[in-house]
């Protein structure tokens, strides 16, 4: 017989876990730390690397990837979330530059020795307000509300971090018998 | 006034240069390390970086990251050069996972401290065989010619990187009195 767990991690079956969620663009990579425990969700950190326009793209890929490392070493997450691909960009010129960044941020949690799930958008705002059209206003209010704050922190880049952060700690926790339909998907 | 320079390098206005050029793609990365010295340009070392399909994106990012790593620790290129973005692609996705590959590239060369210049298509085929329309047969050709070997090594993704490469060298090499229109451009 299995006495109640000594670990609070192990409460209800939702275990801890510290997500950090990336939104990259050459521009701007908006990022965001998500903590689960005791059965809540909290911002450890969240934030935007931003890159100059002047600056050589090596540099600016840099600053992304030092950014990120940093990030990563003094948070330490156990997972790494980015939204998925999908097939039509309107600026495909732009997309790839974001797949620059993109490229980056995997590359780094491949340093750190850490996984990279990725979900699409629709998935992400299902997850957060039950419907995969949510506007902008519903999904900053959602993700505020999981988070118990009221004003999200800086801008929209952040707010995509989180959402795809608390997208993941949703699923993990519905995890306890894993469909392939739950689960984030591999690049 | 000036004597015979000692240094051979200087011979004719012409500097020694090694010149890593790279074809990034996520599935096979070319890449191609010219020298130009006394008035001739030789491979110092060429080859792909394959991933494999069935590996994580972020390990198959990260073989590209430590593959070119060594590549510039082994060989000590002074300028990176890769070929310039385009507007249109057929499949935005597959360009936006090479554009995941060329970040890297870009993040390797910053780490290394070494400047990254780019090439449109055309001025690459200009350069080498004197026309913008020049075939993959020309092309292969004039890389064999100006490199001084019959065969080029490996598959396409070599020969691409070689290009640019010599693409640059020539640039280089022309010089003496630069333009804009002759220097490569930064991303």
């Amino acid at each position: 017989m299995r006495g109640v767990p000594a670990d609070s991690s192990e409460l209800n079956g939702m275990k801890d876990m510290r997500i950090l969620g990336i939104d990259p663009g050459l521009r701007a990579t908006g990022y965001g730390v998500v903590e689960f425990s005791d059965g809540k969700a909290r911002i450890v950190e969240a934030g935007v690397i931003r890159t100059g326009e002047k600056q050589a793209l090596e540099a600016r890929l840099w600053e992304i990837y030092t950014g990120l490392r940093q990030i990563m070493e003094d948070t330490g997450p156990e997972e790494v979330v980015v939204e998925s691909l999908y097939s039509n960009y309107r600026h495909p010129r732009t997309a790839i530059l974001m797949g620059h960044a993109r490229g980056v941020a995997y590359c780094v949690a491949a340093e750190q020795g850490i996984n990279v799930q990725s979900y699409s958008a629709t998935r992400i705002k299902k997850s957060l307000v039950g419907t995969g059209h949510a506007t902008k206003d519903q999904m900053q209010r959602c993700i505020g509300a999981s988070l118990g704050i009221a004003r999200l922190p800086g801008p929209a880049d952040v707010a995509d971090a989180l959402a795809v952060a608390l997208c993941h700690v949703n699923v993990r926790q519905h995890q306890i018998a894993p469909s392939g339909r739950q689960r984030g998907s591999r690049d």
